[in-house]
């Protein structure tokens, strides 16, 4: 499961391992947005709801949600620490091991560049997914690219003692 | 209740109304402590598990976590973010209202100054609460601090309908 942080809206993917292939397969993806209006508690707390509930349906066996070390305004990265932190908490509730997930890393697994343009992810998503469903809200397909990135490099189990949690 | 948010340590307090004076009276006061080496994950969920277990035994009527505006620090600010989020959770799974309370706002209500030295913090609060059983753990006497600032604010409304979960 992929997780895109964000209070307004936060993007989630499931995916799963093809039985035939080395590839992943979307299974779901969409975005749980809140009320701008709510205060703060319940805003999280609709989003901690609705990501028990997913968990609870879609059973993932691994949950990486995006994590940002750099950040120009510190005010969002407070917002976005708040709902990785609400992220953690349900995926800690339902015994999930997370992974924390930094753009840098999404370009390169998902474009093998780094400093990649948002376009390039998108174009290599679809091309990686091996399919055209990828969906049109970018909070969403940015949660593909999340989960997509943990899958890869769980599959190259490159960084895998480095990788979970850091 | 008090909450001074933190990943290795955060601080809590437990205030009740005085029957016969317009002052508050502390109940308990303590810190939850995280293992350095376990899984952010975990460590947020324990945090988690805790507050839940303080607020179903004391079943306070109101909730106050620290929060900051300005950060010098911004990995140091992230950190506390998750740590305020697991708290505003945990209140909003109890259906308990939060403020949000700044350093400053703290200063100001405990010594009449926003920018008061710790110590005049400390000392005042001891005074305020008529009691010498301030907790020697800076953690909790923070989180005291923070929840005495609430029950002041809530006592005269000064900021009544701004204050909740701004």
């Amino acid at each position: 499961m992929g997780i895109d942080p964000g209070l307004a809206i936060t993007g989630y993917a499931l995916l799963d391992k093809r039985a035939s292939e080395n590839m992943a397969t979307l299974l779901a993806s969409g975005t749980i947005r809140t009320n701008a209006k709510s205060v703060k508690s319940s805003r999280l707390g609709a989003i901690f709801t609705e990501l028990m509930s997913l968990i609870k349906h879609y059973k993932p066996d691994e949950l990486a949600v995006e994590t940002q070390f750099i950040a120009k305004n510190i005010k969002a990265a407070m917002s976005v620490s708040e709902v990785r932190a609400v992220s953690l908490i349900a995926a800690n509730e339902n015994e999930i091991p997370v992974w924390e997930i930094s753009p840098r890393e999404v370009k390169e697994a998902i474009t093998g560049w780094g400093n990649a343009p948002k376009e390039q992810v998108q174009l290599m998503l679809a091309a990686q997914l091996n399919s055209t469903e990828i969906p049109s809200s970018l909070d969403a397909s940015d949660a593909v690219a999340i989960g997509l990135t943990a899958y890869t490099l769980r599959r190259y189990e490159k960084i895998f003692n480095q990788g979970i949690d850091r």
